[in-house]
């Protein structure tokens, strides 16, 4: 006897399910203690199916979801449709019906996980999403079962491959914002809307979900504070080289006194930083902690193979406990008590790109207007006065995103000074 | 009711468990489904007690092994003395009197580690050693239950913080072998006898462990071809350099057509290889695979926190599995026939350093012997004449063990040329 699954949907990623179920036959049926089989899959309509089919694929396609959860032989049910409508209600009814499920779907689990998760336990039923974070990279169920021991103080990640290449471009190649977007079209990396890659949305999606297994919170997609990477110009790559960093798209999330704080921006690292060298679509998540200091899980954020690895680890994963006896676990375990940090005490080191007039004394009005806000500079530099404006660009000591909002609030009152870009900076 | 755990030895590593089983109370319980407590600790005699009382620890010392054997509210122990005897006697009684074990002993693991395995089998009891390999990374959990769904082809590691740790200072502060050595010891990272940090040994014995887990495979230590750090000059870092790589110490196993390659040497890394940046104490796996693609797991691969909490995440999972009643599977369960590859399928490119007679035609003599073997160059650098000898640097393309063997031993039984030196290079 075989486990039986259902697909839904039939596009890249799912095609990398048969893929690893026919390559790695022997271990997965160990592993698994069962062979696995592919007995169903929802396509769209005929079209697809007739599409399918002349293209080789010999599966039982079936239009109807009910097909699927009507049929007591299926016992996960495995969606890759993407997107939230109507993934959403089908994984509700396959849970309903007390199907297993396995999904790679990040918007919709950063969004609906939590009343996801929670029919899932009410079936005692499993949940499981290792895909929706990094793709490739094991990361979730690492911080479910590996760094149970360990207390996270902080997870930094580089977990948008898309933007990630561009950056990477703009860093390496020089090239500007535009020309990098280009080509991540016509690579096929970005989607002609590039909105969730650019604007840091899809990596705070993954930041939502990595705030569960690190820290225990569950916290809502506005909890986020994202920055995309939309506004960095080549003047902004330049000075971060000559300064000793790297620009990258980093989501932060780190546990202070008051509470959590979780954001996604371009951020200056440091380039002996191990998250400086993680380039083009790969993505990374550096973990801080007590017990074992720095971490750092790397691989690829996307594609066909590696996010059906993922995907079927968790079908192998649900197999095995099914046989043991203990399925109806959660994928994650680790709950506390939800509290945002007080943004008086998230700090950080500050980059400040600010467009002066070319004459005396400006330096000397922008430090005492940082000074009365009781924010200290680490470096400075006067920058390409052309006769008329100069850029200074100023990187801080500490400060707390409070004295960050106040600061460039004084800033941008005052007609003389443009704040052209500020970013934050991952000290030494 | 608590989960009752003893340890046998109290140096450094066993300390950091108690530091993590109170710092982390509360997510180790939740984790558990149990308080863990430390109920008996083991240590060589009263004089080590009376020592350890005076500094303040207030553990129920034991002298005498029996006193933790026969206790039968103990349910695991954990073993944290390192070296072979007396920790294999203590951990084949621990496991025959039906107690789940937990060790960081990779030397035991990698030497006797096959029939402890069978005889925790043979008992239904859990034994873990996750902190064997790569300390603080959690590789092995990683590949037991992550990477099931994948097929590994290669796993490359930086798998010894000492020896990485000097091999940094001589590639980046162009330090001599003998001062990087003499740091080490000061530093308290390589013992008065380095022999198994420099010589590849301990790496050595992390490869047979990895080659369980990522393979499948049960091999011997013998099987491990190791060659150490000892005879890399500066001018070997030097050419390194010029050419674009960086010289690291790295296990690599990988499966080729005939069976299983496994080995320790200094390698020439690509500087763009994610190993290439992993530097002085830290360690990182670095896998190849036909899902993921490639992957890297990085962290400290010593100290007291990280090892500590590797063994602390073993000692949660064994709690854990008690509680959902089925701790006697093994820690990897992925096994296939041994079988080692035949040395004329494993295929490197080379690096060769020859000193040669500073006379016409040397160059050509060298091109005609590697002809001969049917190996062609794909660098060939002369340098260095100092009027009576010159120094070679060959970069060869892909050439099999078989053929290295056979044209070393050719150059060597030419007077005229000397092999300084020959490590493996890996291709872009």
């Amino acid at each position: 006897m075989s486990l039986k699954i259902a697909l839904l949907g039939f596009g890249t990623v799912a095609s990398g399910v048969p893929f690893l179920l026919e390559e790695n036959h022997s271990k997965i049926v160990e592993a698994a203690h069962d062979t696995i089989e592919i007995a169903k899959v929802l396509v769209r309509d005929d079209e697809e199916k007739n599409r399918l089919r002349a293209a080789g694929h010999d599966y039982h396609f079936v239009t109807n979801i009910d097909d699927i959860l009507n049929d007591e032989s299926i016992a996960i049910v495995v969606e890759l449709m993407g997107r939230i409508e109507p993934a959403r209600t089908f994984i509700t009814r396959a849970l309903e019906a007390g199907k297993h499920v396995v999904t790679a779907n990040k918007d919709l689990v950063a969004t609906h996980g939590k009343e996801l998760i929670q029919l899932a336990k009410d079936k005692e039923v499993a949940f499981y999403y290792e895909a929706a974070v990094a793709g490739g990279i094991p990361i979730l169920r690492t911080l479910a079962n590996s760094l149970t021991s360990d207390k996270i103080t902080r997870i930094l990640g580089v977990l948008n491959g898309t933007s990630n290449f561009m950056i990477t471009k703009m860093v390496d190649e020089g090239w500007t914002y535009e020309d990098a977007l280009k080509t991540a079209q016509e690579l096929g990396y970005a989607e002609s809307d590039p909105t969730n890659d650019v604007e840091g949305i899809d990596a705070a999606y993954k930041a939502v979900i990595l705030s569960q297994f690190g820290f225990g919170m569950t916290i809502d997609f506005d909890d986020v504070a994202h920055k995309g990477i939309t506004n960095i110009t080549p003047d902004d790559v330049a000075v971060a080289q000559e300064l000793g960093y790297v620009i990258k798209l980093v989501g932060d999330i780190r546990e202070v006194a008051s509470g959590l704080s979780a954001e996604v921006s371009p951020t200056f690292l440091p380039k002996t930083h191990p998250l400086a060298s993680v380039n083009d679509v790969m993505n990374a998540v550096f973990v801080e902690s007590i017990g074992i200091g720095e971490s750092m899980y790397y691989g690829p954020g996307a594609g066909q193979k590696p996010t059906a690895t993922s995907v079927t680890a968790d079908i192998i994963r649900i197999a095995r406990r099914i046989k043991d006896g203990n399925v109806g676990k959660p994928f994650n375990e680790f709950e506390r008590e939800t509290k945002m940090a007080d943004p008086a005490d998230v700090k950080s080191l500050y980059y400040f790109a600010i467009n002066t007039p070319d004459k005396k004394g400006q330096l000397l009005r922008l430090a005492e207007i940082f000074n009365a806000e009781d924010i200290s500079f680490e470096q400075v530099l006067q920058q390409k006065a052309n006769g008329t404006r100069a850029r200074v660009v100023i990187i801080t000591h500490a400060m707390s995103q409070t004295q960050l909002a106040s600061v460039t609030a004084k800033l941008e009152a005052i007609d003389d000074f443009q704040v052209l870009n500020t970013l934050k900076v991952l000290g030494e």
